[in-house]
C-alpha cells in the first residue's frame, strides 16, 4: 500500500533542496517505513532522496523500495555509484536484482563492482532458480572452535554491522567444513563464564541444507525446526552460505501463490498480475487453456457418438450440465484436499489406501445426497418415475468417479515423481467431463432401452 | 515422515530399563529431531520415554510431538506431572494444545498449574480465534529505559532460558506501555561501551500488531519488515506478547492451505485430512457442492426453456460440454488471478478499471483463438459454414464473459466487505455454466433462425 500522506512534503523538500529535513527523514523511521512513504516517487527522486542517507543506510531503504524502483535506478544513475549500490546490497538480493536489469547495463556495472562481491555474485548467479543456492546469502558469521565466548562475542560486536543476522553463528575449521553452531542466545547466556570455549557449548547435529536441494523442502526444515537461519552446504559439507526465516517467509508466498496459479491452470507467473504484459499473460493462460479445450473436444465427440439416441430422449440434454459440473465440483475438492495434504507432508503415497477408502466413502455419500435431490427435479422433467431414476443414479457414479479420480490422480503422478499439482481441478474436471457424459449415457440407455421391470 | 529406523532400540531400551542410554537419546540431538525418532512410539511409551529428561528440555521435546500425541499424552499421564508440564510449555502453545484436551480434564488440570500459569491461559484463551491476541506468547524480554548495556545483557542471559526469543528486548515503562525496541545485536555491538544506556540505542519507531487484528494481517507486517518478532499491544499500547517469526510462518501454512480449501469450495478444515471424520469431511464439502449443485440446477432449468429449438437443431447439444467448460476454465484462471493478486497486496481495489480492461483484452484474445479451433471442428459437425459459425462466435463470448466476471466479482465481493476467495473458481465456474448456456442459445437462434444474409 503506497502511503502518499507524506509525498507533498517529501517533493518539497527535494525542489527547495532542504538537506538537514532530506537527512532527518532517512533516519528518523525503519528503512522499510521510509521506502513505504517513498512509493508514490518516480525513479529519479527516490534516488535524489536516497542520497541524503549514508552508505549502509542507503542500502538498506533501496533494498526495501520494490523491485520495479530498484532496477529503474541502477539503470538510470551513474554506474560508479549504481556498482557501489550493489556492492553493498545483501549477496541474495543483489543477485537477484541483477537477473533484471538490463543485461547491457550489468555488462557495464560488472568491472566497476569491487573483486571480492563480483565473484560472490558470479557464483550465486550459478545456481539454478528454485535451489537453495539461489536464495542463500553467502555473509554469515564464523567462529573458530578454540575460541572462547569473550573472544567470539568481540568477534561478532566487530562484525555485527556486515552480517544479516549474528544470532546463529557458524563454527567452521580451516577449510571451511561446517562444524557446529552457537546461537547469540548460549554465547549471552554463558557471558558470565567468558573463558567458556566455544566447542563446548556449540551443538553439533545441525539441520543443513543442501545447495542444489529444492528450495520449498529447505522452507519445510525452517519452519519444522522453528529455525532462524539455516546453513546451506555442499556434498563435502563446505558452509557455502545460510538462509534466513524473512528469505523462507518470502518463498513461501511465492509458492503459496504458484500453487494458486496452478490449481486455476494458470502457468506461474514470475511478476505480479498489474506487472506481467498482457500478452504474456494471456500466453500463461493460453497454453492450458487449450490443452484443456482439446480435453473437452473430446468429450464434444463422445456425446456426438450418442446424438441419434439423445434426439429420441431429448429431456436428457437438460441435465447435460448438472451431470458434468457435479462430477467436476466433487473432483476439484478430492484433488485439492488430496494435493495440500501431500504438500504439507500429511500424507504419503503409502496412504493411498486409506484414501481411496476415505475418497469412496465420501463419494458415496455426497452423491446419494445430490443424487436424491437431482431425483426430484428429474421427477418433474422426465416422462415416468423409471425415467427419472437416470438422473440420481448417474450422479451418484459421476460424484464417486470424480472423488476417486481427483484423489488418485495426484497420488499417481506423485508416485512418478510429477508435480501432483499438475492433476488439478481443471483437469480433474475436464476428465469427469468425459467420463460422465458417457456415464450418463449408458445410464440412460441402459434403464430406458431396456425399460422397466414390469 | 516419521523415522522408523531407531524404533526397535528404543524400545528395547525402554523394556530394559536403560536409564542411561534413554537420557543419551534425550540430550543428544535437537529437541526436533528427537521428537521425529519417537513419532512411531504410543503416548505410553513416548511419555516413558520423556521421563529421562529433564525439565525444561522435557517440554521442549513434548512441544515438538505432534499434536494428536500430545493430547493423549496430557489426558493420560498423572495430573500433577500433566500441570507441570502445561505450566512450563510455551504460553502460546498450551492454549492451543488445551483447546484439544477434554474438556473434563482440562477443568481437573487446571487447579494444579501454577497460579501465574493459570491466569495467563485464561488471559490468553479469551482472545478470538484468527487474532494476533490468539497465537501470541506473553514471555518476552522486557528492558528498563534507564538501565545500561552491560547490565541488559546481564540480565538477558539470566531469562534466557525462559523466553522464546532473546533477539528482540522490549523496552517498557512501569506501567508496561511499549517504549521501544532494542536488538540483541545492537547490544553485542554495543558492548565495548557497556555504559550506554539503553534509552540511547532504542528505537521508538516500531511495528506493532494490535491484540484484535487478524493474524493474517499480521503476518504480512512481519513479511514486510522482515521481523524477527511482532510486539502485540492493547489500544493503549500496553504490551501484552509477542509473535515471533516460527509462529508467523505456520500461520502463512495455515492460511495458504484454507486458500486452497476455499478455491475449490471446501469448507477450511481444522485438523488435516486424514485426521478429520469422513462424515465430517463430506459435511465441509457437502454444504458448498449443494449450493453449486442448486446453482447447476439453474442451468437445466434455463436449458430446458430451449428445450424445442434444440429438439430441431440437434447437433448443437453436442458442443454443450465445450461451450460450458472452455467459459469456466477462463473464469476459473482470472479469479485466482485476481483472488492472489487481492491477497498479496498487489492489486487494490481501486486498480479495478485496469483490471477489467486487462482482463477484457485477455479475454478477447483467448475467445478469438480458441474460437477459431472450435470453429474448424464445427465445419465439420454442423450442415453449412454459416451455421458452424455458431460456435466461434459463441466461445469468444463465453470467454469474454469469463475473464469479465472472474476478475469483476471477486473485486465486488472484497469491496461488499467480504472474503473475495468467496467468489472462486468453482463459483464463477457455476455461474458461467448458466451464462454461458444461455449465450449459447441465443446466438444459435439468432443466427440459425434469421439464416444467412443472402
Amino acid at each position: 500500500m503506497p502511503n502518499t500522506l507524506y509525498l507533498p512534503e517529501l517533493r518539497e523538500m527535494l525542489a527547495d533542496n532542504k538537506t538537514a529535513e532530506l537527512e532527518e527523514f532517512c533516519t528518523a523511521l525503519h528503512p522499510a517505513r521510509t521506502a513505504e512513504f517513498m512509493e508514490g516517487l518516480t525513479a529519479e527522486e527516490a534516488w535524489a532522496v536516497l542520497q541524503h542517507a549514508e552508505m549502509p543506510l542507503r542500502s538498506e531503504i533501496f533494498g526495501f523500495l520494490d523491485e520495479e524502483k530498484r532496477v529503474e535506478i541502477i539503470e538510470t544513475i551513474d554506474r560508479e555509484q549504481a556498482a557501489e549500490l550493489i556492492g553493498d546490497s545483501p549477496p541474495d538480493d543483489r543477485v537477484d536484482l541483477l537477473q533484471e536489469v538490463d543485461p547491457e547495463v550489468v555488462r557495464e556495472l560488472m568491472p566497476l563492482v569491487p573483486t571480492k562481491e563480483r565473484r560472490d555474485i558470479m557464483r550465486l548467479s550459478a545456481y539454478p532458480e528454485g535451489t537453495a543456492g539461489a536464495i542463500m546469502t553467502t555473509e554469515f558469521a564464523r567462529l573458530d572452535e578454540d575460541w572462547t565466548v569473550g573472544e567470539a562475542l568481540r568477534e561478532i560486536g566487530k562484525q555485527a554491522e556486515q552480517l544479516e543476522t549474528i544470532y546463529y553463528l557458524f563454527v567452521v575449521d580451516r577449510e571451511d567444513h561446517l562444524r557446529g553452531l552457537v546461537s547469540a542466545r548460549q554465547l549471552i547466556s554463558a557471558m558470565g563464564r567468558p573463558n567458556t570455549e566455544v566447542a563446548d557449548l556449540m551443538e553439533r547435529d545441525i539441520v543443513t541444507a543442501n545447495a542444489r536441494e529444492d528450495r520449498e523442502q529447505v522452507a519445510d526444515k525452517v519452519a519444522r525446526y522453528d529455525l532462524l537461519a539455516i546453513p546451506v552446504v555442499d556434498h563435502e559439507y563446505h558452509m557455502l552460505g545460510i538462509i534466513t526465516h524473512d528469505d523462507v517467509i518470502d518463498v513461501m508466498r511465492e509458492e503459496a501463490a504458484e500453487d494458486a496459479y496452478r490449481s486455476a491452470a494458470v502457468e506461474p507467473l514470475e511478476q505480479g498480475y498489474l506487472r506481467t504484459r498482457v500478452f504474456t499473460l494471456s500466453w500463461k493462460r493460453g497454453t492450458w487453456l487449450t490443452i484443456l479445450f482439446f480435453g473437452a473436444m473430446l468429450t464434444a465427440f463422445a456425446l456426438e457418438t450418442f446424438e441419434g439416441f439423445i434426439e429420441s430422449i431429448p429431456w436428457l440434454v437438460v441435465f447435460i450440465p448438472l451431470v458434468i459440473s457435479t462430477g467436476g465440483n466433487s473432483g476439484n475438492q478430492s484433488a485439492t484436499l488430496v494435493i495440500t495434504a501431500l504438500s504439507t507432508g500429511e500424507i504419503k503415497l503409502s496412504d493411498w489406501w486409506r484414501v481411496v477408502q476415505r475418497e469412496l466413502g465420501m463419494g458415496l455419500l455426497l452423491g446419494g445426497f445430490l443424487g436424491s435431490i437431482g431425483f426430484l427435479c428429474a421427477v418433474w422433467m422426465a416422462p415416468s418415475l423409471w425415467a427419472a431414476l437416470v438422473i440420481p443414479i448417474t450422479l451418484l457414479l459421476v460424484v464417486v468417479c470424480g472423488t476417486l479420480s481427483g484423489s488418485v490422480l495426484p497420488l499417481v503422478f506423485s508416485r512418478l515423481g510429477l508435480d501432483p499439482a499438475m492433476m488439478s481441478g481443471p483437469f480433474v474436471a475436464g476428465l469427469i467431463d468425459l467420463i460422465g457424459i458417457v456415464l450418463y449415457m449408458k445410464v440412460a440407455q441402459w434403464l430406458l432401452v431396456v425399460g422397466p421391470p414390469l
